[in-house]
């Protein structure tokens, strides 16, 4: 069984000789994200609608695996709920792994460019490295929420420059889909409506009119861009290479994915694949990895 | 009257013929922080302490009163708790104005470096800028949060680079402040403690390594002196020069504001004051400015 265990969503794969068999969804199973007990109900929703046998091996996928004690946790909640014998091995990665895993790849640097962002690659050696993922507060550099925020800032800081100018289109675009009347009003509403997704869902506003060739929103995709090429020249240089790239999240497939495309070429990687199906598929590329 | 309406204090002070006759102190009312109940609630207990003739103004400055409509809220609340006469003025002004009043000046430029931080000026024309006051989520550079933020990204960017060494002094010093055991949990902790006073009082670790000649910390001293150097430059620029400032918050008397001294007089800024005072003493200053 394969598990990819997002912000908003658990997917469940049955895999039987490396095919899916079975699919199966719930809300999220990510205890960075909802209450334990919710976390418990969404994976016993996944494993009623995957009806496996307890001798089937479970690999999951999840956002916030950043230590071994993350992967115990998670492993132990798996176990609660998932009524696998206690001899089948039960085994919790960060999610980046099932995204190398679902490009084809057992080395390599998956970089997610979603609500939050973060690079992590492995080498022939077995060596492993990270760059980013540090959360909202913190980083997630180049990331729907990054994005949003950097956003944000621009109009204001435009209107620091000049208060009185009438706002462009893609200002007018912004306040529009923030529901705000004027820049200095962002500000409280930025602070009042927590709900990170929201303000990652600007990004669209901001890739749309990228491709339409605004400037600033053209500054803004490849600004993002610059931060994901920096934090996978900060996995590549510590790993042996040349390694491949995989490409997953939201952004991928949106201006700031082919300008991280033109960077990383002109950083000589080459071989970068966006990935165009569910990280969770890549769930048999990875027990291969993981359990030989 | 005066009031310092903060984020964690209310500060209230009776003046007759300018000085200071009465003081009193409750907790916040600032209803960015706390509800509007608790808000009325400290005003009350404010003006129980000041016990003042329904005849005597009030003079309000507080974090958060950026547009006119701010300012109208305030007011009304302030009104309503008060027992002022109607036909008495209550004014509330952004903090900021009190500061520089504080200072002695009813034209400069005020930069709070505290919790959050933020510039502001007026010039002998009645010309008005303003530079920051974002809030903890778009903005605050060089503020206590700020710097205590960038405390984290350090450290764990250190550990990003060479997750193996082992921690130096300050690392060490910034873990037991935060009473973690490594830098990678440092992510979890940030997100999962919300009080940004307590990531700003990480602040106090800082300047103290910076005192101590620390590279790291005096690194991060010298971008939160160099971002609010910024903010006074951006409101100097589009006012009627030279112009004296005042400075105030918890970091004005640290390593960050004698760096700030350091980087204005080489913009040939050499009037700044490090405010020494509580900005609410400079209400007598502000009321004969705002009232004449």
């Amino acid at each position: 069984m394969g598990l990819d265990i997002g912000g908003s969503t658990t997917r469940g794969v049955l895999f039987r000789g490396g095919q899916a068999v079975r699919h199966s969804r719930a809300p999220s199973a990510n205890i960075q994200n909802v209450s334990p007990e919710a976390a418990a109900a969404a994976l016993r929703e996944v494993f009623r609608g995957l009806a496996a046998e307890p001798s089937v091996p479970v690999l999951a996928g999840a956002g916030g695996v950043d230590t071994p004690a993350d992967a115990a946790r998670l492993e132990a909640l798996i176990r609660s709920v998932s009524g696998v014998s206690s001899e089948v091995p039960v085994t919790a990665v960060h999610d980046t792994r099932l995204i190398l895993a679902a490009g084809g790849h057992t080395t390599g640097i998956a970089v997610i460019a979603g609500t939050g962002s973060v690079a992590w690659g492995i080498d022939c050696t077995g060596c492993e490295r990270r760059a980013g993922g540090w959360g909202y507060l913190l980083g997630d550099e180049g990331s729907g929420y990054w994005l949003g925020r950097e956003t944000v800032r621009a109009v204001l800081r435009a209107n620091q420059r000049e208060p009185d100018a009438a706002p462009d289109p893609f200002t007018r675009a912004v306040l529009l889909h923030t529901g705000v009347s004027s820049a200095v009003d962002l500000i409280a509403a930025f602070h009042d409506r927590p709900e990170r997704s929201f303000w990652a869902s600007l990004s669209r506003t901001v890739v749309e009119y990228a491709a339409g060739g605004d400037d600033t929103a053209l500054d803004l995709t490849h600004r993002a861009a610059d931060e994901l090429h920096a934090l996978v020249m900060m996995v590549a240089e510590h790993l042996d290479g040349p390694l491949p790239v995989v490409l997953g999240g939201g952004l991928a497939r949106t201006p700031v994915g082919d300008r991280l495309k033109e960077l990383l070429a002109e950083s000589d990687v080459s071989d970068v694949t966006v990935l165009d199906q569910e990280p969770v598929l890549g769930a048999p590329v990875l027990a291969q990895a993981v359990w030989g």
